[in-house]
């Protein structure tokens, strides 16, 4: 898989590609990542990549010449592979389509600074338009860096046998994680749940089943609409329902 | 605003920290940024951080006892500040939850690498837990650089006059942003609108509402459901959807 990044600040992305698993996977040669600096395409003799916009509002909008013209030297033109426009009025990313872009053997990242991108950059050049999250960030290199990460972890070899157990919180089930522990078992008299500790697979995995729908109910109820729940989690869920109701009842009356 | 961030990987945040918007934030004494490694805490011969899971399935599980003790030493036990655990088991940031945040003025932040935490740092230690977004990273630094960009720029003083327009898109109204456009007028034949051009500041206004209930309709409906729409917006949007509707029926029929 190959990343070309165009930003104005290629530098900040080398640190978070010199660590960890992405660090790996590019020493394999599993991943590629090309920064390019949009800069070095501004013609003028500022290199000029914004301006104001047309009809006033303020803030500052990046220029369509100098990215044109960086995407179309780096992939050719109409470019030959996905162009990824960062941007708050993206689809929102999430494991889903990270697993689609990993398909790909090659996508290009726009990160954006300023107000906004020239809309005809969206039009004429992007293919992908991608969110990060309803949050106001300053620049789009965070988002290309989360998107590599996430994407990169789903290039088949980047993960080794020990790291690929990583991946279940959002992918196979659709369900939060359940809680985990390691040792030591008693740490400042908080003790390790004794189905954990003693316990047989049978009742481990029954527990973690139960805790990742205690918990998901709890934070995070949309993604039960949307998880294929059996007829065994279905009564659970509506037993643990009755019994906190329940017991909340009982403290009100008390 | 001061920033504690714990994490096995410091190294990764100083470049995103040198640029742009944050730089001049940190220079200007508005914000602080502390990065801590977590292994200087641990004890043992090998500074371990990470263990294997009570229960088994694979994957390691990062000890609860460096952690206690990065936090407690650099912020007092109980700590002194919030204590953000990032994990996507969290509740999910966005720009009001920024804003929240950032009412305080100091925040620690505890990334995670491996698996998963051990349960007792989420019960005993963070005061909130916050995820980014439904997808799978391998650590949880780059949650930290997106939380502390997003949160430094709604520090008083932060954004410049010129930048402070920025904030527009999830902040006020709640619908995504109009497109933009800056110069050229023609690029490529793609002209900027008319209206944009050399309508008349109200024609302008109209016209970037309506564009931003448009792609807020047709990108992120979601949206649409927790904002409060004028009897005006209303009327349009309804009218755009008969329009839209109807052309679509025509093209069938015809």
């Amino acid at each position: 898989m190959r990343f070309d990044v165009f930003s104005l600040f290629p530098e900040v992305f080398q640190p978070y590609l010199d660590i960890s698993i992405l660090k790996r996977a590019i020493q394999n040669n599993l991943i590629e990542v090309h920064t390019h600096n949009i800069r070095d395409w501004a013609t003028d003799k500022h290199h000029t990549t914004d301006d104001t916009p047309y009809g006033g509002g303020g803030g500052m909008v990046m220029k369509p010449e100098p990215i044109f013209a960086a995407v179309e030297d780096v992939l050719g033109a109409p470019p030959s592979c996905p162009v990824i426009l960062l941007c708050p009025q993206g689809r929102r990313f999430d494991q889903k389509m990270a697993r689609e872009l990993a398909a790909y053997d090659r996508l290009a990242l726009i990160c954006g600074r300023y107000e906004a991108f020239d809309e005809r950059i969206r039009e004429h050049l992007a293919t992908h338009v991608i969110s990060i999250g309803d949050f106001v960030l300053t620049g789009g290199e965070l988002p290309a860096l989360i998107l590599m990460d996430a994407v990169g972890r789903l290039v088949p070899g980047v993960l080794g046998d020990e790291d690929a157990t990583q991946d279940d919180s959002f992918s196979s089930d659709g369900l939060l994680e359940y809680p985990q522990w390691t040792k030591p078992a008693d740490f400042r008299g908080w003790v390790v749940p004794e189905v954990m500790q003693t316990g047989n697979l049978g009742e481990q995995l029954k527990w973690k089943r139960e805790q990742s729908l205690i918990r998901t109910l709890m934070w995070r109820p949309d993604l039960l609409e949307k998880v294929e729940l059996s007829e065994k989690d279905r009564r659970f869920l509506k037993k643990y329902l009755e019994e906190t109701t329940h017991d909340n009842d009982a403290e009100v009356n008390e």
